[in-house]
């Protein structure tokens, strides 16, 4: 990768929660960075980030900096992407997009390299990266769907706090700090559940909510219809049946997902397993063990566990799926697209 | 009702979680209690409880007390319960049951009033209260049922640790309030999920984990069996294929419930929800809204919103729903079974 040695990466967001972890990742697995331009808002003209050691300066966005990066990791909102990721990808520089301005174009390949490397193409400078929701089913599922075909999905989402960003999961602490105090009493009831909120629609400390975005005609809420749509996508199978009810819960990192998948041909459990055992990106678990949110908070694989037969249809099989929501879900997902980009050489200095 | 006025009522576990909640259940709804006989385990002499704002002892089990009363609650062990209920019901007691020790029993009614209140019969002394979380599937999906029969249902939980008891509950806070320490740093990633876990299988402050009960051969926990086993059941529906994950989640009181219902004729979710409005032990919530455990806490119905066509199959409905899994879940229950005894002239003073 030598000839790799000089790029300059972008990353439009780096202050926010995803671009923190994207640096990290970046490190950790030795991306060849030659020059890290971090962007933020602009609004703290102090604002920088932490880079192998070193503080660098994150400005805000400048047309003629992000023009000049090689690669760009936009880890923002849907409107900064909206607003310039086009143009700059069809000025030469790769874009990888964490938002869901694009995902659903039909010229931006929605990529996770574990499932739909085929999708990238020399051409298509602008790639999306998928809802951190979708991710799991769409890891864990793809060894079955490949091998029996799945038609229908039924999916529950066990969603963390920081998927919803900073604000979030300031909101979560300062419930769970403020009803911390009322557990100090021995009551067995204690008064728990915040009163109010305003990062997200409910209060989380103690409860749990199903909503993820706003609803639409219909019913569903935004996640539930980014689910659907991204996994069709993704697998590229837009027959495919789905159902999400996506659930907001008081965890901080990993998205949980119960899930069934409804099957052409049947599967047996235990095939189900040898098909999803050593799996790039699956981390399956042993019979009678299983992942939770505390496993895989800073863990790179999806966690599969509970694969078993559901009693629901004969063709059907029950799966427990957990990921770290910023890492898979989002910044390990796009610097594994960037490594690829690597590899196939379409990724180079200009 | 002035013949039940001298009605000797005993409560066996009254010093438990759900004891506690079944004495304020009998107050509120000035159950006609002439005296009150509380059992503990009688491990500590001094135990007592509070009834009508008076102390009452609460000394352990004798055969003669229980045998004395006219009707028992049992909202003990499965193991108090085998060992004394139907013996106690031969001998002429009514004795309302909420262990799972007789559930499917086929001489046992299975009982929840606004579903099936017809298995009760006048020389059925001895009847049992269903599982917590089967409660809100079987009296939200009834009427839906008996309009246009369900076939399949997958469910997925959200349970409250109080259905585990309260050293569960304990475990929750202590869990808590020392990962409260860690939320006063201003570290947006401070170390939260517990290590260690005793009365529950994992840790369950800012964690999810998908096991109620053991597990089984097939991979079910045990509370995936009994929802399917007691559904079938209650609704006398022993064909019903289904599929639950039953998930503990950091909630105090409330268990939630995302259900998908596949019917054998169509039914759209504007029907649904005309045959869900006004029915007794139901709150329907409007469009757009929906509950969550907070407000289903200490309150007394089946709490139904989200009622949508699935994407997943033409003849399906998406419901989300919530219920206090210690009121409808348990206590509650067993008092309005009681008040049926009542209306029916079968509970008397002997």
């Amino acid at each position: 990768m030598a000839r790799a040695d000089g790029l300059k990466i972008g990353v439009v967001g780096a202050t926010g929660v995803v671009g923190e972890i994207l640096l990290r990742a970046l490190e950790r697995r030795r991306f060849p960075v030659g020059e890290l331009r971090p962007f933020s808002s602009g609004r703290d003209p102090k604002a920088r980030v932490r880079f192998r050691g070193k503080p660098i300066p994150a400005p805000g966005i400048s047309e003629a900096a992000l023009a000049a990066c090689d690669l760009l990791f936009f880890v923002s909102s849907d409107e900064v992407s909206k607003a310039r990721a086009e143009r700059l990808a069809r000025a030469g520089v790769w874009v990888i997009d964490d938002s869901s301005a694009f995902r659903m174009q039909a010229n931006v390949p929605l990529v996770i390299p574990e499932v739909n490397a085929h999708a990238l193409s020399a051409g298509a400078r602008l790639i999306a990266g998928p809802n951190c929701t979708v991710t799991g089913a769409a890891v864990a599922g793809h060894p079955l769907h490949r091998a029996v075909g799945v038609r229908r999905v039924r999916m529950a989402s066990y969603q963390a706090v920081s998927g919803a960003g900073r604000e979030a999961l300031r909101e979560l602490y300062a419930q769970a700090r403020s009803s911390a105090k009322n557990l100090e009493g021995g009551d067995l009831f204690p008064r728990l559940a915040a009163r109010r909120s305003s990062a997200l629609p409910r209060p989380i400390a103690f409860n749990i909510f199903p909503q993820v975005g706003s609803f639409r005609p219909g019913g569903e809420c935004g996640e539930e219809i980014k689910v659907r749509d991204e996994l069709r996508k993704i697998w590229g199978a837009p027959e495919l049946a789905i159902s999400a009810t996506t659930v907001r819960v008081p965890v901080v990192r990993g998205h949980s997902l119960a899930l069934w998948l409804e099957t052409a041909r049947p599967l047996s459990p235990a095939r189900a397993r040898a098909l999803l055992k050593n799996k790039p990106g699956v981390r399956l678990w042993p019979e009678g063990e299983y992942p939770t949110p505390a496993e895989a908070d800073g863990s790179d694989p999806v966690h599969v566990g509970r694969v078993r037969a559901s009693g629901a249809h004969p063709n059907e099989l029950s799966l427990w799926v957990v990921s770290d929501n910023l890492l898979k879900g989002a910044a390990l997902n796009s610097v594994q697209i960037a490594e690829l980009l690597l590899k196939k050489g379409w990724l180079r200095a200009r």
